[in-house]
């Protein structure tokens, strides 16, 4: 049985900050509307990914360290760590790890994606995710907020630094799940057969039935074999605009 | 305007063969039900594509000549020629276009996939297509009839040759269509993006909303961009096991 976590009685809340309820476990994430907060991606990806129970799991550009937060009250896991390069995004996940009771469960680290390698040694994890900057470095338009800037654009990490990263952490037979732009699939999958990670589970996230994708959900294995699920499509809204019933159980799992 | 084809008066049918209603513009195609017969697939892939009128287009492994036969009907084409390495089925597809008044329109040949360059030279179509054989030499169960094992196992043509024959064959800007096991699309992006064919847009194929993909269709453009579309999802079956109002409007398509 998951230990059920004791909150700490005081929240350390900075100028500006909010507090977020995750709808799950009592859980609360401080966030700052001037920094990156976490959409339905992210939320998304901790409920696609499968992993083994007592996995040792990694989440690269943690941000506000929503994935480990979500992963940690859904699955049995040994120990999440999140990195991130943006020390204020590390600062409010570290608090809100206190403040849910998780600074046993959860550790956040500020760090720059090229220097995990160093940091962590080969071959570290059980279980890799990430919800990477989707943008182009040159590709729309870049948000004037910094913090928000470098977790949508390629300014600081680019795709191909998150998949080559990923094969070099995880173990060989262990997995990888991103959430990732569909139209750029392809530069996904090809970077992800490049570094050895051969994709096993595959979802397409459409915002409704008659609506092309939006977003793909991908599952890859170290040294996998060749064989594709792709899932059921999932669906955000029905046709008078709510959230589909897939979407509301998502957003309030009671363990 | 597309000119209507005039019947032939007298259908030409060898011993066991039958006669099917392709069920748009009136035609019906030859078939043997001991050599492979047409099934959703072709339909699917001939509804998927996207030629721009009056291209010249190349069917690789046309079997009974189904995916030109619709692509005639359903498109403004200038010419559709189709090759397949078995002399039974052109013989059929060559009887079909007759019968069907359309021997100016299609061009049926006995050829196989490995001379097709040699035979046609490099860059000749606009828009190639192909249902290419989905199984491995040595997974499943190989039918005892030749015929069929050829078309659906890679015993002739693995799915290696018909990329790379499609990437000959194709002009540059040109387009390709695929429809495949979903199983293999990992192998089918990877050899794509070998030969220079970007994969554009792609449709995933469902038997009904709940289950997980069975087939993927996919349009790839040579030297084209990067950005993928994926289309909303195609369902075969509906909750009842009939078929959704999409098959029913592909299967009785009127011009």
């Amino acid at each position: 049985m998951k230990k059920k976590q004791v909150k700490a009685e005081k929240i350390e809340l900075k100028s500006g900050e909010r507090i977020d309820d995750l709808l799950i476990d009592n859980l609360e994430l401080i966030q700052h509307p001037d920094h990156f907060c976490f959409s339905l991606d992210a939320v998304l990806l901790a409920n696609f990914i499968n992993p083994s129970s007592g996995s040792e799991v990694l989440d690269l550009g943690t941000g506000t360290g929503i994935i480990p937060h979500l992963m940690q009250a859904k699955y049995e896991l040994n120990k999440i760590c999140g990195i991130d390069i943006q020390p204020q995004m590390i600062d409010m996940a570290k608090r809100s790890a206190r403040y849910n009771g998780l600074i046993e469960e959860l550790d956040f680290l500020e760090l720059d994606l090229k220097d995990a390698l160093d940091h962590f040694g080969t071959e570290t994890f059980d279980y890799i995710v990430s919800n990477p900057p989707y943008l182009k470095e040159n590709s729309g338009q870049v948000s004037p907020k910094e913090s928000i800037a470098i977790a949508r654009h390629e300014l600081k990490s680019k795709l191909e630094d998150v998949v080559k990263t990923s094969n070099q952490l995880v173990k060989y037979g262990g997995k990888v799940a991103y959430v990732y732009r569909i139209q750029r699939l392809n530069e996904l999958m090809s970077l992800m057969e490049k570094y050895n990670l051969t994709c096993k589970r595959m979802r397409m996230v459409h915002s409704t039935i008659d609506s092309p994708a939006d977003l793909v959900l991908v599952e890859a294995k170290k040294g996998g074999g060749t064989n594709l699920e792709v899932l059921p499509p999932l669906f955000i809204y029905d046709h008078e605009g709510n959230y589909t019933t897939e979407i509301n159980e998502i957003y309030n799992v009671e363990e």
